[in-house]
């Protein structure tokens, strides 16, 4: 496939672009001069709505990547010698490098699980070594919402994780790149499955749903994350012009534009589902409850197709593929691929 | 002074806005889908244009911002038993919380230096030790041009340290935060006084003049930082979205933005310069080079005007203050301010 | 169980002293000024008898402790964004508090195995992300020799993981805490499992085989490690009076001290298992390969027992528990321990 | 100088071996089972006595070297956005291969001081950015006593400097490699210039005094250092033989041994520097008030006598040499050595 033809594929939900009203309050803010480094009003008027969603007690602090609000909001609740508890499939331990030892030195440790999602029983076998000097001190347990395999968490598990972190004297952080597509899977606002739900450290994430850049890190209970201001500078993630992080949450969040955007590119995923269902010899391997479809499809047919669509291998060994819808992908994008889809099918048998 | 207000006023080079040519191209590459993480056309776009003004053999990588392009570029090329020479007015000792040595795990050693420039006699005190178990071995002299005092090293200055630099075996790092200033200033392309006078890696920024974030880390010689693009990610300095940050690189390089926009500033710069200079009991203590201007005047008249307008102090026991023009300043902003500090020091005496 | 009394117990190897013609050697270098931090003669005379075991071309320093020795050979060799590759249960990942991560950056990627070693086979689940810059990159596969479960890899094992690691441009880090337990047990010299069988970085232990303190960094091939004397000294592991670090490696080498405390110690395991097999209701759970007894005994016996001897638990929901034999374990303190498990386990039915 | 003679020299303290008292209890802990890590009965026993020493309230580590004691002490008491600020010429700085930036994350800041030891207001340069997360916040004052200059600082002193500290909401470390020597100095107890004049933090060293290995770190107030046990596991100094640790320290706090060799040690430092005050045309420049003696003299004549007796350059520019006396060195060194300097001096005109 030409990177040229910009074409609307399923690689990730951060190939697209930048939602128009997103992009229009961007220009709003863009006049005159403000301070920088966040004590400008418009910073002040994007914290404001984001405690609207999470609760007047939360702290909230912009950041620049999904990566860089995960860390340093684990950053901020933990001490060198601590480990962070999560999947194996979490952005965390896949696909951020080690960022998180780097620079929290913290252990990360990781539990397989068939679906992306964390219970209290798959825990257990990290839970030792408290107090023992010799043993990384679990601090937190961090869970995907929704998950890196599209799966999504229910309240109840949500709170049954975190009375199991509280009870065990440690937090519940959760990485919200994709909070928005949970929460319309849900059908609930952010609180609930939030901080109401018992989450201490979250990711607000909004670059994989129609924002730009910028990430916020939210912890959810007055306390956390002293020094949290100087984590960030020295973290190299405060951005001096800051009004414009702001003013993509200030469009985000206003009108519920992140609920538009998340409901479409859901909608999307179940219509892309609906319709790979339909063929043989193709499998779904995941539940589709956010906007990731996870498939197995004959290598030559994956191979020969993403020569179409750009879209990413998930496991090699079963052949097994990720697609993700985002916020501009269009029914027709859904049944031309799965047209396409088809077709190669038919001519592999 | 109200933040609400807006009103230009001389605190810091990113207190201005986007130019309106930067946001024109970030519009323009907002359409439809391509690949993340800085493999779209848009970016290769860019780096070219950078690699055309710094030399083809230059590896051109972009972070979110000016202290993580400088934390990046020394990481690249030290080890953590290094250390970093610098001046004790820099960026990288003063204003970055300790991330170089976070990130780095190098030693930060400084000079002082009455005009924030470096010279080989200032740096020898730090020049022994070399091979000794016991001591960082000293690897990087860091410089930035234009200075943290608005001045600005001349290429044989640069040719120099350099010079001084790999005959120690060190390298030599620029941060380059207002590099365009500097080449106004000098009159001559970035390439003079980068690449052509020795220097080896560079921080290209441009989110204090015009842009909106975003910076350029440069290798400008061929082989180092090998495994930059991990150091990035690691770094949580990977934009998902890239080609937004590449866009404002195409704009900024394209039609010599950067020159008008510097160019602009460092003769508001010094329209202030003369102003002031005609003010009785207001003293400028720095060459005014590029667009900064740092004067001393009573401490209770900088109260005052600092109702009115927003700038910092440099040092306080000096009574010492930093005024940044930008790429928006106005005439009038100039002539306003001007007429307001020599009402107030008339009404001071 | 009192401190006080200080009875042979089979809590761990370092919970005995130090052999006595270890403790003379000391004495003996114990006259006169030598250079302090490893520029004396008797520092090269370790070095050249540790060079005589495993080879001329390796570098061997030395440091203070196991965990050093395994944090700072894997620092020599990777860089931040690398990966390491171990087992579970190996010390690095459950006993070392996170150091590698902090110190190195790394992330630490484990497999469960039910022997404590490692396969191929196992591996092979990290086995990807190679030059994707969102993976830490695969580095190191760090097996440990003996086990933490009491088991040796036989030379054909290690040829493989060095063959695997080396096929996939990684290298092989053996943790040799109880390298002298391997060697007897397999009845080899130590090259011949080591520098010879393909591992490329070797911590070389002797503390829990007599010594009193200091471990052995070897990098077994020229080229490894560059610079390792600064991160020797940067990780706080350069001993001013070195000699007495020596002293004790000189005893160990010579006269073949390490086989002979070795030799015991392994013997004194074998004895300890043959009686305990012997006792109705115990399963030992572990081949006995080297000096470590890991077994299956009720709570309550494991907890009278405990009132008696120091030991320590392994897998508290299966009631495993695990003893060691160290170099001055005696005959009777099996002959009684195995006696009042024997009354103990007749008394609980 | 072949390193081989083992002729007792001037280049450090650590260059000597381990008394006969601290030898003999190592060999009377050298019996029977204790548990490692620092629960036996030894090491309950030396905190005790070391406790004695500094107060009740302090919380005593143990560590192996004066490099970690340092760095792990600072550690316990810091975060990694916080500065340290010390003396140019102080250990942390120049000697310890940037382990304090390394392992803390912290910035060192330095202020040049003609005889190693800090003053308030010399401290004032860096006295500010407090609350401002550009800037490293100023954390703890770190002090050497005695000062790597040999010189010692009076009790009025470090009240001064402590007082300074905590108004500033800053904490103050002491360095006391050579703690003994500064005692015996002041003529006064550990305590009167430690607990009791507002020290935070100690390293509290003896190898420098007759010791082996080891050194202490001592939180001297309740509440510093929560988690330090988890810091020194992870930065690799927990002692599995901890006993051996903790018997030198018994020696060298029973019968005052510490007094006997820093009092000897000193004693030779002012004869030396009697004799070498009597030699034209070398000049002592510094105080004489622990056991280093600064002189200059001529190159060729320091070349020449470095062929009779180790000694190390303080500053090659200025020809500045440092000699180092110790516990063991006897009248006929001193003598020798003055004289072989006053022959060479005189053949030198």
């Amino acid at each position: 496939m030409s990177d040229q033809k910009l074409k609307r594929g399923f690689a990730s939900d951060n190939n697209s672009g930048v939602h128009p009203a997103v992009m229009e309050e961007i220009m709003r803010v863009n006049h005159g001069h403000t301070v920088g480094y966040g004590s400008d009003p418009f910073t002040a008027r994007a914290v404001k709505l984001l405690r609207k969603e999470l609760g007047e007690d939360s702290e909230v602090s912009f950041v620049f990547t999904g990566t860089a609000a995960n860390v340093l909001g684990l950053a901020g609740v933990t001490r060198s010698w601590n480990s962070v508890i999560t999947a194996s499939s979490a952005h965390i331990e896949e696909d951020e490098c080690g960022a998180p030892e780097k620079f929290t030195g913290c252990k990360v440790l990781t539990v397989d699980t068939p679906d992306g999602k964390l219970r209290p029983d798959l825990l257990r076998r990290h839970m030792h070594g408290f107090g023992f000097e010799h043993h990384s001190q679990p601090a937190v347990i961090s869970i995907s919402q929704s998950t890196e395999m599209g799966t999504v968490y229910s309240v109840n598990e949500i709170r049954e994780l975190a009375a199991f972190a509280h009870d065990n004297s440690m937090l519940l952080h959760m990485d919200g790149a994709r909070l928005a597509n949970a929460a319309v899977s849900l059908g609930l606002p952010f609180r609930a499955f939030t901080t109401d739900a018992g989450v201490d450290v979250l990711s607000f994430g909004g670059t994989k749903n129609g924002m730009m850049y910028g990430e916020a890190v939210c912890f959810l209970k007055p306390g956390l994350a002293e020094g949290f201001k100087y984590l960030r500078k020295q973290g190299m993630q405060l951005a001096s012009k800051m009004r414009f992080i702001a003013a993509q949450y200030i469009a985000y969040l206003n009108n519920e534009l992140w609920k538009e955007c998340a409901s479409h590119s859901n909608m999307m995923a179940l219509e892309l589902e609906k319709r790979i269902r339909m063929i043989k010899g193709v499998t779904i391997t995941q539940k589709v409850e956010s906007n990731g479809i996870f498939l197995i499809m004959p290598e030559d047919v994956a191979d020969r197709l993403s020569r179409e669509y750009f879209f990413y291998p998930w496991n090699e060994e079963l052949s097994e593929y990720r697609l993700m819808t985002s916020w501009d992908t269009a029914s027709d994008d859904i049944i031309q691929f799965a047209d396409r889809l088809s077709v190669m099918m038919s001519e592999h048998r």
